[in-house]
């Protein structure tokens, strides 16, 4: 298969770049072992999750939310006989995920530096604005991301939207990510190119059905360490202004 | 004086284009009328305070943040006998505060429609990601503003880089906000245009000094509804690319 060289290549952060959804299960954990006392693991974390899903319309993605359903989750599990301590540790929990070490995947940090130096790199990613940024910047990797993009849903409109922003036609651009329903299924339904790379961890809300592996634009790697060989059988025999 | 014709005319949103600054104190006296029966109100204010202060860091700008911040000092201020219908009441106080009406500012809606058939318009304000979207989209304004920047922190860096993103030179860049230390002083610093219109609440950590009246770029005004005389002014016997 040939493709049109690309212009734009764009990776999701959280759990591509560097581990993430470890701390939510950590934070998960944490909550579960709290409120043992009132209730079993299982149905503390399925609460917990019911209330995330709840709130996702009124306060979007990341820890702050996060910890505010705990709080929430908290209240309702315990008929609001939780002690303030209680709630100060799950205060506690969410200031350490915050502040949590990044530790970015094997292979990338030298492989994002090396494509960074043959074409134009962008971090697409949803979440708290404050946290993304800081991660990015903590990570030792933002001098290599022309450009970052922090939205709040990842739709066909709001990948669209960030095209034209950047002048960027769909099938010259390719997006890397853990996620089918993020990463994944809004770029190849706007025509572009999606690199599939699963994680270990993956948060339950985002997993969808695979296209099959015969759809135009859809690649499956096991790892980014294998994106390199994909970028140059892709642009192969085509005149590539990323590899130039 | 003679000003070059502005390629973009960006405004910040709240307490700029609508009331935002009076639903925090609206969650501020609530707040301490729960807390009425542990502190007099003055001392709870100035905790709650000091609390979002050392909290920015961490949490950023916004409601949730807010919220955790009420939730901390309410720990503190009880020494962690808040109650669990109380903490629950604090919940209730951000998520009223997340779906408080927006109230456009007198002749807004007019003059942002009237704007926009002369110029590129767009949006930078500060916050929480998501609720700042959902506040442009309520706002009846969306469609507009051609572009909506949402950033953690309003410096000239920040500013920088948007211009940068839009190739926008910053002698052909107008800023529009109540915040001299936000939407003022930064753009000025980049040599930019910034008009100045107080807002009768304002938050304290936005103050700063005002500058000089007959520092270059830099306008005051009482309402947005003097924006086209000032816009007509400076632009009189100039190119203007923006009222063509």
């Amino acid at each position: 298969m040939s493709l049109p060289a690309l212009d734009l290549i764009a990776f999701d952060a959280d759990d591509t770049l560097w581990h993430n959804e470890r701390n939510y299960a950590e934070g998960h954990r944490q909550f579960a072992q709290l409120l043992a006392h009132y209730h079993a693991p299982e149905w503390v974390r399925a609460r917990l999750e019911e209330t995330e899903a709840r709130n996702l319309q009124h306060f979007g993605y990341g820890i702050k939310s996060f910890a505010l359903s705990m709080i929430e989750t908290a209240l309702e599990l315990t008929e609001g006989r939780i002690s303030g301590a209680d709630i100060r540790a799950l205060l506690e929990i969410a200031k350490k995920m915050l502040a949590a070490e990044i530790e970015l995947f094997p292979a990338v940090s030298q492989i994002i530096q090396q494509l960074s130096a043959r074409c134009r790199l962008m971090i697409i990613t949803k979440g708290d604005l404050l946290d993304q940024e800081t991660k990015i910047s903590r990570s030792g990797l933002a001098d290599y991301f022309q450009h970052v993009e922090i939205v709040s849903q990842k739709t066909p409109e709001s990948y669209g939207k960030i095209l034209k922003k950047y002048s960027v036609e769909p099938r010259r651009f390719m997006m890397i990510g853990n996620a089918l329903r993020s990463d994944i299924l809004p770029v190849l339904a706007l025509g572009g190119n999606a690199v599939y790379i699963p994680c270990e961890l993956s948060w339950e809300h985002e997993s969808a059905e695979q296209p099959g592996l015969e759809q135009p634009g859809f690649y499956h790697l096991q790892s980014i360490a294998e994106l390199p060989q994909l970028l140059e059988r892709i642009q192969h025999g085509v005149n590539k202004s990323c590899s130039q």
